[in-house]
C-alpha cells in the first residue's frame, strides 16, 4: 500500500488526540505525519508511537506536499485550509460543518455512502458527531423499508464542544460537590448536574444549527431528500459519548426482531439489547470504542409503521476522528489519492 | 377554613422533605400533622415551622382520626395504607403508581382535571413526576386543538429514585473526579457523567413501566383514551428537575406563537422562550420552584400539524409533593373532606 504524507490540523484538540490514538491503533500507512495547530501551541510536542513529534503552526506552507490533511479545528480554519489543500492537489478530510452541505463536497460515512467518494474534488466532509451514528443505525433499515420520518432527541457529551468544555464540566462538578457556586464560561448556563437544550446557535425556525445539521446531513448522506426529520439536541453532563432516542417511521410495518437482525449484521453497528439484564448502550461504556451501539429496539406504541430505539456512539471516535480516518483508508483502497504539487499553495 | 388532622407517610424521604417545606410555605390549614415512616426512622425528629416533630412508625393505628393522609413511600405501603385510610373514612392522597390506573381512583392534576375529585372514594392518586408536567403543558393546547400523537424523550433527575440515588450520584461523581472507579448500587450502571435509558422495570413490549405510565396516565388525566403516545425515559446525572423533549401532533396546524400565548396564560405554567438570549428552561434553575416551565416552542419540521417543545419541572415539588398538597387544597375548597371514624382502622 502506498505510504502517504499526511497532516493533522487541530492536533492539540480533543478530537486531535483521538486522531493520534486511532492512527496508531490502526497502523495507518503513512510516510510522514505533520502535526499542525494554532500559534498558541508553538513549542509543544505530542507523543505518537512512543516518539515525540513537534507541533507546527498551521500556515499555507505547512500543508505543502501532503496527500491527505485531516482538519479538526475551527470552522474558519476549515474554510481556508480545506480549499488550500485541494488547490495544492491534496485531499482535505474536514471535520467541521464548513463544507458539509456544499454540493461539490461528498459528505461521507464509509459504511453508508463510500461510493460518494468517487466524486471528490479535493475536499471531503465528515458529518456531525450526531449524524454519523444516526445514519449508521438507520441506513441499513432504510434500504429494506424506506424511512419516511425521524423524530430524535439527543444526549450529547461536552467533549463535542472541546477540551475547555471538558475542563469546565469537571471544575463545575467539583465546586457543586463542595457546595460552591459557579460562573459558566463555555456554555450559557451551568452544565454540571444540569442539561441544556442548546447545541450550536439558534436559527429563525427555532431549531438550533445542530438540529438542522442532523436533518440536512442525514438527507444528503442517505440520498433521501424527501426524509422528514425533527431533532431536539441537548447537552448533558457526560464527558464522552453521544446518545440518541429515536422514533422512526417506515413506509411499511417493521418488526423489531427483524430490525435487530439487520443491524446486528451491519458493519460498524453492535446491537446491545437485552432489557432483562439491563443490557443497552450507555455512554460510560461506549467511550473509547469504535462501534455505534443500538439497543431498546421496540415497536413504537404510537404508530403502526414505527420503531423506537436508542443508540450511543463515542462522539470523538466514530463521531469524528475514526470516521475521517476510515474515509482516508477508503480513498487509498479506491486509489483516489493523488500526488500533490511539491510547492506551497497560495491562498486566494 | 376547616383545620384538618393530616398525616404524611414517608416523611423522611426525598419527597417527604419537600412535603414539609411546601406545607410550611403554603401555610396549609391543619390542626395536627403526624409524621410517619418505617421502623428505621424511629427516634428521629424533623423540623417543621421551627418546631421539632417526632417521626412515628406507620401502623394501622397511626392513621386513625386523620382526615387526609399523604403517602409517598413504597408501592407496597401505598397499597396497604391508602386502603386503610379510605376504610377509616379519611382520604389518602397517594404518590405511588399503586392506585393510579384503578378506575375507582381519580388521578388528578388540579389545573387539568380537578372535577375528577368529585368522584373520589377515599383514595386519590397523584401522577408520575413525568406525567404531571406533560399534561400541564399539553392539556391547555389539547382543549383548543385536539392532540393526536405525542413522542416524548425524558431527562430525569436522580431524586426521583430517592435519597440514596442522590447520594450515589454525589459519591460516584467524587470518585470519578478523583480518578477512581465505581461500583453502582442504586442503578444497574454508573449514573455520574452517564445517562441510562432505564427508568423503572422493563415490560414485554420493550417499553419500561415509566414509559407506559406516561402514556396511560396522560390518557386517563386528559380523558383522551384515543391519544397515541410513545416515550423514552432516561435517567441523567441531575439532582432535581425532570426535562422532556416533546413532539406533539395536533388535529390541525398549530401556530407556535399561539401555543406560546395559550401556555403563558395557563395556571401553573411559565413560558421561558427567547433563544436569542439562551432563555429556555433547564433543571438547575427550575429546582425549588413550583411551575412547569416550557420553552423552545417551534413548528415541527417533520410534520405540518406538529409542534416541538421542551419542558422542565421540579420533580419533587409539582412532580410530586406540591401536586398532592394542591389536591388536598382543592378537596377542602370543594368541601369533599369527610370526618373519619375516631377509632383505628383494621386491615383486611
Amino acid at each position: 500500500m502506498k505510504r502517504l504524507n499526511i497532516g493533522l490540523i487541530g492536533a492539540t484538540g480533543a478530537v486531535g488526540a483521538e486522531f493520534l490514538k486511532i492512527l496508531e491503533e490502526r497502523q495507518f500507512p503513512f510516510a510522514s505525519l505533520r502535526l499542525l495547530a494554532s500559534e498558541r501551541s508553538i513549542g509543544r510536542t505530542l507523543l505518537f508511537n512512543h516518539q515525540k513529534l513537534p507541533v507546527e503552526v498551521t500556515t499555507p506552507q505547512s500543508i505543502a506536499g501532503l496527500e491527505i490533511v485531516f482538519i479538526s479545528a475551527t470552522t474558519a480554519v476549515s474554510k481556508d485550509y480545506a480549499a488550500l489543500v485541494a488547490k495544492a492537489g491534496g485531499i482535505a478530510i474536514d471535520d467541521s460543518s464548513a463544507w458539509r452541505m456544499d454540493p461539490e463536497v461528498p459528505l461521507v460515512v464509509p459504511e453508508v455512502n463510500r461510493a460518494d467518494l468517487e466524486n471528490q474534488k479535493g475536499i471531503i466532509s465528515t458529518p456531525n458527531c450526531t449524524t454519523v451514528p444516526m445514519v449508521m443505525a438507520l441506513s441499513p433499515l432504510h434500504k429494506i423499508n424506506p424511512i419516511k420520518r425521524i423524530v430524535v432527541s439527543t444526549y450529547q457529551a461536552v467533549s463535542g464542544t472541546g477540551r475547555a468544555a471538558v475542563e469546565e464540566l469537571s471544575s463545575q462538578a467539583r465546586s457543586v460537590l463542595e457546595g460552591k457556586s459557579n460562573v459558566p464560561h463555555i456554555y450559557p448556563h451551568q452544565i454540571a448536574f444540569n442539561v441544556l437544550p442548546e447545541v450550536d446557535v439558534f436559527m429563525d425556525s427555532g431549531y438550533t444549527r445542530e438540529e438542522w445539521k442532523m436533518s440536512e446531513e442525514t438527507k444528503k448522506i442517505m440520498h433521501a431528500p424527501e426524509l422528514l426529520i425533527s431533532a431536539t439536541c441537548v447537552r448533558v453532563p457526560v464527558y464522552v459519548g453521544h446518545s440518541e432516542a429515536l422514533h422512526v417511521e417506515f413506509s411499511n410495518p417493521m418488526d423489531p426482531g427483524e430490525a435487530h437482525r439487520i443491524l446486528a449484521g451491519s458493519p460498524g453497528v453492535k446491537v446491545l439489547d437485552d432489557p432483562a439484564v439491563s443490557l443497552y448502550p450507555h455512554p460510560w461504556s461506549a467511550a473509547g470504542t469504535d462501534d455505534v451501539f443500538v439497543g431498546r429496539i421496540r415497536q413504537d406504541a404510537s404508530h403502526p409503521n414505527s420503531l423506537a430505539m436508542w443508540l450511543v456512539v463515542d462522539n470523538l471516535r466514530k463521531g469524528a476522528a475514526l470516521n475521517a480516518i476510515q474515509i482516508a483508508e477508503e480513498l487509498v483502497k479506491m486509489d483516489l489519492v493523488r500526488s500533490p504539487r511539491p510547492t506551497a499553495a497560495r491562498g486566494t
